[in-house]
């Protein structure tokens, strides 16, 4: 791919949906409606653990206007999750309150809440258990007797080197233990679906997903159990309000909905009230983190090793893997040569968690870079020069067997001591203070299914126009508009002429889903080959009309002309029209179906699972305000090593909200659980940040080209939340002296951290 | 292609959309309302020739709810048509009672109703014309003046062979004039449309037409006189209530919706009422038909004259082109050496025609097939017997230069003589009688645009499930099944897994349109096209899993085998999901597009245009009644030359369907216009047949493999309701010696025919 010359990429196109949304015409979930449809509610559970004794649905089902009444004990048994331990609605027991107990449906959603109201159920309440340490212990209530344990059998270890050995030759130990809490997605579109069997059997499931074939997939395992294993299931994205993770999975309300479609033979729509969205979905994990780490007395990290223990709530989604997301970081962040890293998920009565912007990494994050500052204090160097002597290098092979081909992290974490002002304002105790942190994150897709792949189909209309079908879902990240751009530049056209569908999977080929920060570097490199072929198409056929060789034939501007003599040329929609409109004519199509060739985590979790890795360090000034305990930021830099940069605009946008929600994950977010229920499922008690929170904020790109990448460019979707904790904590500590090590980090630990450190000085 | 062992092709599959459909789930555009959705309706012309000489809308404007009021002198001007005679709304003057004088757009239908009533418009009532041979002449009021005639200078001649001197030579020559009038499509879903323009001014346009791209291209011109040239036009195509022609072309009505929502910036929908359906949309055109034929001794057709003057209507739509079409029957139905043919399409102030199944063939076909049972008599030879002599044989060329491929038409005329016992009941003149006609249409798509192509694109998913994206459109006639018959086929696996999108432009690839019974032979051989090569992917995958050449495997019902050694198999989503779920995995897609090597008729009306031609004969007895004219069908056969019949069931629907249309046509249907005004807007006096008047009806299939054929198969979309009307008036003839000349055969024109005939005897 050309460096130089570059017309579309680089350059910063603005959303090709904004206008849509910014003028209301963009129809979310919220929006549609289908002729006949009925509206579902579900009745979720009064306990957090309890035997369900009886059901009584006899008044809701006698409600004018109820078509339907489901519970566990009148439907056949779905199961699914990673865990295959959680069912549409419940039976036998809940474990969490946010289990599904029952769920109606009706001609409105009125009649439907007021059928939840008239469902009577029985309890027997069981002892619960909210704390995973806990709920290890022998004798602890036991959330799924069938296993006979809390702990997930779940084969989360790395050993990379001899970390014993590497203790011993270490000239500097640091352990401590660490902790995070549950936050949520905060999507600004609440959760919803709409479900409808044709008159075939088949499903039409209107979807908020972001992984919509993985989805068509899960449905069909539950559409055997319904008896209806051979028909189709076509699933059909609206605009998405936000993902962030959320919709990695599918989830019980999905499948009630399609339940409750399969007992009606009609529409049925489920969306969620802001407070089931709150309650109801699935939040990122809270862990507890022991670190130890150690470096020589030049400063070079000796070893890592971390015990991860995770919150697994009461059922297992699929966020039960983000141990191995964690892994990346713990092995690969900075030069480390020998790595222990162990991970627990345990079950508790509390909710159940998911993918959440990162996966794990902004937990390990936390604890791996907050170690760093205190084993670079306890080695006497500068936290920043600390980095630099352990930033991994381009070319290098990491404990993980990860191959990293570009990286600019040693430029990135010297940028952000630049921006800082770093080595005059460090150091000094007098209430600010500077902090900073790294992150690695896959930036080349991620071999975390078996398939990494995407898929695309183009084709090109008598006007030049294209249309551009691809596997890649876009949650508001812009995916389209990247793929429009990689598109016209390849054509050489206007990126308003490409039109990206990526909203249905009968049109759509397919892809393993948005995760992993992977949609601009696979889907990308799918657009890139469809189109490729396209072009060569179209080359040979200018080639036959102008009596040249297509070798030296190109297409600026819509204008397919001679490289060797220019005056040679045909517009674009001239010639597709040309070989179009004749006896025998021709059209331009082209497909193509892009997979990396990475692998999948070995037995050992070791392999080469992304094409390419991301990096980045975040730096933060702050003030704290030592009779309140508040944190005042008075800059923030996030610095990327992103490849090339195909839209710098959306790229600095995903770093500006990832970094926005990094601060919120820092200093105020944090959903307050007690006995299992949420105490706070609104907007005014769960404090995210808004725009009129955002501090003095600057997003610089490095751009090192990255070889195996579409345009040089890699993925940059999660990275940004990922270091914010970290850097911040570090600042306070620079700044005030005290280590705050539980997020969030609200005024009260400060104050109480600032209050214990006089008692001792 | 395999003649034998066919699995699914041949077979009575049921049409894919019938459940849809009797279940009401099938979305009309009635059924169709988008968020902030404005209703417009049409204010009509009240003189079918007027000037306008004021149009006040203040009142319809200041109607609370009311958001746009359109006239010809508020909006840019757009014209359309063949002639680009045509005007969205009109300004000057009005030529026919159904021109758009202004148009509203309101938040309500009742209230753009109420609008439209508080429009006042003066008008200066002009001269006008309702007779064609009168507006022939010197000083008739002139529709558009800029022409200086009534006479559209369109140069419809067809000479072949030297008919002068033919009819020297010839010993019978039998010469008449003939009548038909107008009758329309009645589709069961009245017209309709939605435009919407997105925030960046590309239009969505929601459909029934039968020509999605090239009304993409149409609208692509108005667009360019609203200063948005460079946009883009999706068509989405709802279900259609029937088509037969009447959306062959662009409407007025279309190009008013999308005035409205261009000034609104706001969806609008019209739909037109079944009132507006009658007097709004474009009939049959009426014709006046002088025909010449001539025999030698033996029977044999020396010279066919036919001379034809088509009444145009106001404007012109591409229904002008319908006497090129004439010219196939005139030109090629029996063998006829020698043919001189001439047409004028001449403008009155009626209302403007368009296409309708069979488009001219009908009445050609009319007038030849009544005088040849006229020249039979004249030659003294049976009429059965004189087809027989003079029916077009496999491997002819005719004197238009269309290369005849396959012809059952002796076959056809036999079968019908059979089993209408033709020896036995014929020239009985007891009241009683047997008649026939037959027929010749193109079966192998028409190049009467410059492209006769479609497009194809086929992927298939981990589950052997196949999504199908056809240019194709479905307006009833089962295209959609036909189309997942052959994928199957081709495929070896059930009709139920495949999936047939076909609706819009956006996602599926280009077609010319729904016409001249192209669709099952265009489209099924580009369904053909694309999935051969995925069939051959598939068997390339296969053969390295197997290890076995390509070349011994087949694949039937979803397992892919070795023919040499049936023990090597494997599933077919197996095979998918092996090659997909891999580092460097692939799935499988292809597309195609697919014009066949006809040619546009040349200068002189000659060349093949089509690459196949499908033959029929009708028989019918009939009794009349001699004291009230009242023509009774006691049987009715349609033989017809289909080629190999993909789906008899649908084939013999589309049948006995046009076989209903070409009995009203014979005997009840008729629009009765009084100086340009329609007189009978409804289905109570507009008389078309219904279920219950279906006489003892059979349609038979003669299946001669068609070599250039999808499957040996040709286009039966029209043929069926082409003979009708002659075999009727034949049968007649036979039963009561009367030939009524003038469709329709209505018992009071039998009635004055007996009794003029009882005067004469």
């Amino acid at each position: 791919m050309e460096r130089e010359l570059l017309n579309v990429v680089g350059k910063p196109v603005p959303k090709r949906d904004a206008h849509y949304k910014v003028t209301g015409q963009a129809l979310y979930i919220h929006d549609i409606k289908l002729p006949g449809m009925l509206y579902g509610k579900i009745l979720w559970s009064e306990y957090p653990h309890a035997r369900i004794v009886h059901i009584d649905t006899s008044k809701a089902e006698r409600l004018p206007g109820v078509k339907a009444v489901l519970t566990g004990y009148n439907i056949p048994e779905i199961r699914f999750g990673f865990y295959k331990d959680n069912t549409p609605l419940k039976k036998g027991k809940v474990c969490t309150m946010r289990d599904e107990v029952a769920a109606v449906a009706a001609t409105d959603p009125d009649i439907a809440e007021e059928a939840i109201s008239l469902i009577k159920v029985e309890y027997e309440p069981l002892p619960a258990v909210f704390d995973p340490e806990e709920a290890m212990q022998e004798g602890a209530p036991l959330i799924h007797e069938e296993h006979g344990t809390n702990v997930l059998k779940l084969p989360w270890k790395l050993v990379a080197g001899d970390v014993e050995e590497a203790k011993k030759r270490s000239a500097y130990i640091v352990k401590d233990r660490f902790r995070t809490t549950w936050v949520t997605h905060c999507c600004m579109g609440t959760s919803g679906c709409i479900a409808h069997f044709d008159p075939e059997g088949n499903l039409t499931f209107y979807s908020i997903t972001q992984i919509p074939y993985l989805a068509q997939r899960d449905f069909q395992e539950a559409l055997k159990v319904l008896g209806l294993g051979d028909k189709k299931i076509r699933v059909i994205q609206t605009y998405i309000g936000g993902g962030f993770g959320s919709k990695l999975d599918t989830h019980p309300y999905e499948y009630i909905a399609i339940l409750l479609a399969w007992k009606t033979r009609r529409p049925v729509k489920i969306v969620f009230t802001r407070e089931e969205e709150f309650r109801c979905t699935s939040p990122r994990q809270p862990t507890i983190i022991d670190i130890t780490q150690g470096c020589d007395r030049e400063g070079r990290l000796t070893f890592r090793e971390v015990h991860m223990i995770l919150d697994n709530g009461g059922h297992t989604s699929w966020g039960s893997t983000t141990p191995s997301v964690m892994m990346m970081p713990i092995s690969s962040l900075y030069r480390v040569p020998n790595v222990l890293y162990t991970a627990k998920c345990v079950y508790t009565n509390n909710t159940y968690c998911q993918a959440m912007r990162g996966y794990g990494n902004p937990q390990a994050t936390w604890a791996i870079e907050c170690s760093m500052d205190q084993l670079a204090e306890e080695a006497g160097i500068d936290p920043m020069e600390f980095r630099i002597i352990n930033a991994n290098q381009p070319g290098e092979t990491t404990p993980q067997d990860f191959k990293i081909s570009s990286c600019a992290l040693k430029e990135c974490i010297e940028e952000v001591g630049k921006l800082l002002d770093w080595k005059q304002k460090r150091g000094k105790r007098n209430g600010r203070g500077v902090g900073m942190a790294s992150l690695i994150h896959v930036g080349g897709g991620a071999r975390v299914y078996r398939s990494d792949g995407c898929g695309t189909i183009v084709k090109i209309d008598d006007f030049g126009k294209v249309q551009v079908f691809t596997g890649a879902t876009d949650i508001g990240q812009g995916a389209d508009t990247v793929i429009a751009q990689v598109v016209a530049e390849e054509l050489g056209i206007p990126v308003e002429d490409v039109t990206v569908i990526w909203n249905d999977t009968d049109v759509c080929p397919w892809d393993v889903g948005v995760h992993a920060s992977r949609t601009t570097f696979i889907a990308c490199h799918s657009a890139i080959g469809a189109t490729r072929k396209v072009k060569a198409e179209i080359l040979k056929l200018a080639a036959l009309t102008l009596g040249v060789s297509e070798e030296e034939l190109d297409i600026r501007e819509g204008m397919v002309f001679s490289t060797k003599d220019p005056e040679k040329k045909i517009e674009l929609g001239k010639l597709l029209r040309s070989v179009h409109y004749r006896s025998q004519g021709q059209m331009v199509m082209a497909e193509y179906f892009y997979d990396p060739d990475t692998v999948m985590l070995n037995r050992e979790f070791k392999g080469n699972f992304s094409k390419a890795y991301a990096y980045g360090t975040h730096g933060v000034e702050v003030e704290v305000d030592k009779e309140t305990g508040q944190v005042k930021i008075l800059k923030y830099v996030a610095v990327h090593d992103v490849g090339k940069a195909i839209n710098p605009m959306l790229i600095k946008g995903q770093i500006y909200g990832g970094a926005m929600m990094g601060i919120g994950y820092a200093l105020t977010e944090e959903m307050i659980f007690e006995r299992g229920e949420l105490k706070n499922p609104n907007f005014r008690d769960y404090k995210i940040l808004t725009a009129k929170d955002v501090p003095p904020m600057e997003a610089v790109l490095i751009e090192p080209w990255e070889e195996l990448g579409p345009y040089g460019a890699k993925g940059i979707g999660e990275p940004g939340c990922v270091p914010s904790a970290p850097a911040i904590a570090n600042a306070i500590y620079d700044a005030v002296g005290v280590r705050i090590k539980d997020l969030p980090i609200t005024p009260e630990k400060v104050l109480k951290a600032l209050k214990e450190k006089e008692g001792k000085d």
